[in-house]
């Protein structure tokens, strides 16, 4: 009922306004008029990682996701490939899906209305003359399957092209394995903070120092990361020239580093060591499960991935990581943590709490600062401060996010909601 | 601080796109802009069941509702008859009464000040010169006791008549003994959904096979109701006819089924039988409490009454249950279910689970699957779907709204809130 | 995005419309627009007590408390004395403290920029080139201490001088060594009410009899203050002349009451006998803690002091009570009870029950009433009322509170929040 042009002017002004280099006014924190046009114009443009290919094994298994604001079904349909619809009834709008399963047809619990895996309404006796069945499939929500990972998107016509990234990533997602995996643990860590805050924090490791004791000290690059220190800088580059050279062939990856537009997908590729003379990401840095991917031994290193802007991977040798941000309101993001071991791998002699020791804390302790950060966002005080030498990447996040949402916004009008 | 005639507007537009025999759009179930304008235009003109005159049995009884949005004291004055006012002391504008009780006088907690049980004002003492106590009685609010149901509405300039009503809906209240009944039991059932959703349920059984196993197993009816069977619905129609010819005089009752209009009451009344050998609606189909009203026998019917659009009667020859349907808020309902017995009834040789088992295990399931439609109603991919045949009444029940709603709306400009 | 020109304009039509001597409109009470006009023209002008000078004692030490929606830091700058801070680093806007503490520095916990106690930002390492240090200290709130009072207020150019106050307090706070006192207890009352709903009920003992037996039975005012009883009236006017009599020299306070106007802040000190041979507020009447102040033996006085429009104190011979209202959202006030005795009292010797029974048992009553009081207000038939002769000082409050508003919207025009 807000006059759209209004509504988009006034974001405007507010993106004119903003100092380049420094956080962002706080309507962008708080304004849930300003999430509606997000999740209209930028979130509908985003492909999101939704699950791994390994939770839909057979046909007719079905797994219930939350893709922004929406409820989504993705269900292997069998020889018509992985599909996912929206969890919603095409006769009254009831959900149809509670929790995960496996069924040969997705039965809705209200009336029983029956659809095929493909989607079609399989349920037609009851429906009035002047009724076309073929338009009471479920709806259907745009997939993507990238080495493993589901994605998933809002809106068909402004989703970038996956096939690019797909080049990419695949010799990394394969290198690790990621196409060949199985979900070992997922955690949710339900942040009670707007999702760029949740995103800046993601982004830097200027509060690595302070914040993340254990994560400090399991980290070589936190000597170039955490802080200025030009003695540490040029060791942990010489560290990092000596891994290069000690890799075996095969494991190598060309980095990539794509920032993405308006109309393209980000993402990147990178591999470094993790240091310290620690051969995976476990809590004590020894194995914690069978190599995974291409690895025939432990080389130490980590893998870094950006898929697209809200989902990222993290490869070592004997498993991975992929983090989830799914930003649910404007003051509230789930994060989303899944740990993966090779599909082989027999979790019931893993180590869990070792597995997934570094990221739960990390993602519990972030959890927690971020919600401070948005506590003091909230205050009437808060004046936009300057990101320092150590946030570049959360800067260029942000510089990203503008251009985008200056870019979104005056491209077209604004549809209303 | 809207411009009503935009509000007014917008709705009417939402309306005008509506297609006949399919759901609501979106905004009817969840925006609470237009229940705003619903609880001033529609609610304000409608009676709705809030108790039964057993309740307030002597001089001082009183008992505390919610009427929509407002609490309400309905309270016996003796000689003055039943009353009902407004919760909301006139000085200060405190609540006046927590519970329900007995006494003289209505007195507010907060200073004291005593209302008479004919709403006058007591106290007078302490007031300033120029005030004029006879100002400041309770707010009254219509009420009129029909056969023993006591129904309440908000405003008296649009409440339409009750007498065509009483004449209509007398014949089976006293069948029924409804205007000799004592409460058995009452249970609130909170429903998080728009009270639209909630009736729409109620008003069709095609849910009935795969949501209410007990109600399916214990209803003749459902061979129609429930599903489309030609063989079925013979054998039900001869089981009626059959069953309208064994009926002993002086318990037939003319089927009524009116409507109603934006000026007048909706109501009606049938009866049929139960089916399946049963001979009233206990847990078991056996007698569960004394003959009720006119009966000296079992008959094994049930008489459905509407008295108006918010609550219904269910009379059984030993037993009678009031739905009462009240919107609090836009997405939430509360369903409240009274059973009801005979005024002379010993509650402690009743067996109030057996009482009360259909309509309770059937209130609860529909609690969680109204909840489940509001669900997929609150994403952003619900569409308006089509109603079947088998939902007949749930279509008359939208159009019925529509056609009231856009009448309302046409009439006269909106007041501002 | 409103227009303020019609927030204003509403507001200043909606006090037009007041009928003087009754109580406000309904949306005075629950209109979350209207609150933001309140916090940003009249809220903004206040200064409130937020502290006592004791719980800062040392340089270094620092307490974390709420002024209005802002969270605040007073710390004691050592030399350079009382200072307040919001809460919300100049970096990210992460909050910076959690609670209480006692520290050198005050260190974010985020990304642990350090701010020395005069508020200067200390880490500027990582500074990008072009930002200037100086002018990312700490953002200052106004503070004034008086008697040992902290005050605290939003708006520098919009508080009015304490300098008066602090003159006319002084003599008072001295007589009841406020500057020299020390916190024995504080409780914090959340109630579920509008800010002017439990200021309404702080000013008037109408409701005294009927809603609080203890504090009815306590104090010989009622007399005149709850009831209306010429007799009663006589027999206190006698009573006060006599204790007043009796007082020996250097403990007579001349009264004070400044209404206080748009500019000026509102005081008042009172002095008066406890009566009915009570020595003092516990909850005997007998002794509960030294004697404060210039006090040498018991006289049973009681003396009130109003501290600007939202802070009071209460003080007797061996205890005093600070009490503050903070307004948190249109329906939300946080009631602080702060329990003070001599600085040199031993607590673990005070009988904490019998001391802060009185007030205690006073609050609650009060909180449940204020939030009867606001369900009564939420209802749509709620319509203000006349205030009678006993509520005096409530309907003065209502009309100061709208001679205030009408003043601040008609001054200027409003800012847009």
């Amino acid at each position: 009922m807000m006059m759209t042009n209004t509504r988009s002017d006034r974001i405007l002004a507010l993106l004119a306004d903003q100092k380049s280099g420094w956080s962002l006014a706080r309507p962008f924190y708080l304004d849930a008029d300003l999430f509606d046009v997000e999740r209209e114009k930028w979130f509908s443009a985003q492909w999101m990682v939704v699950g791994h290919r390994s939770e839909v094994p057979r046909k007719g298994s079905h797994i219930v996701r939350q893709l922004f604001d929406c409820s989504i079904i993705i269900v292997n349909a069998g020889d018509a490939g992985l599909r996912a619809y929206h969890n919603v009834c095409t006769h009254r709008g009831s959900q149809i899906c509670k929790q995960d399963g496996q069924a040969p047809l997705l039965v809705c619990p209200y009336h029983a209305w029956s659809f095929r895996l493909s989607g079609e309404l399989q349920t037609t006796r009851e429906l009035p003359e002047g009724v076309d069945p073929s338009e009471l499939g479920l709806r259907p929500v745009p997939l993507k399957e990238v080495g493993g990972l589901i994605l998933c998107g809002l809106d068909e016509a402004r989703l970038p092209d996956v096939a690019p990234v797909e080049e990419a990533l695949l010799p990394a997602l394969r290198l690790h394995g990621i196409d060949r995996a199985r979900i070992a643990v997922r955690r949710h860590y339900p942040t009670l903070a707007n999702w760029k805050l949740v995103l800046e924090n993601f982004f830097e490791c200027y509060h690595c120092r302070p914040s993340h004791p254990e994560y400090f000290s399991m980290n070589g690059h936190v000597k170039v990361t955490a802080m200025r220190d030009e003695q540490g800088a040029q060791d942990w580059q010489a560290t990092v020239a000596d891994w290069n050279q000690s890799l075996k062939d095969g494991v190598r990856l060309a980095q990539v580093r794509d920032p993405g537009s308006i109309t393209t997908l980000k993402h990147s590729v990178y591999r470094q060591p993790i240091g310290l003379d620690r051969r995976t990401h476990s809590k004590s840095g020894q194995p914690v499960a069978p190599l995974m991917g291409l690895f025939d031994d432990y080389d130490g290193g980590e893998t870094g991935m950006h898929v697209g802007r809200l989902s990222f991977v993290g490869g070592y040798n004997d498993h991975a990581v992929i983090f989830q941000f799914n930003p649910v309101s404007v003051q509230e993001t789930d994060v989303i943590v899944t740990w993966l071991v090779d599909q082989d791998a027999d979790l019931s002699t893993i180590d869990i709490d070792a597995l997934t020791f570094l990221w739960d804390v990390t993602t519990v302790q972030d959890k927690k600062i971020i919600e401070a950060n948005a506590a003091g966002v909230r205050s009437p005080a808060y004046r936009p401060g300057p990101y320092t030498v150590l946030e570049e990447q959360t800067a260029n996040f942000v510089a990203d996010y503008m251009a985008v949402m200056r870019g979104l916004l005056t491209e077209e009008p604004v549809m209303q909601g």
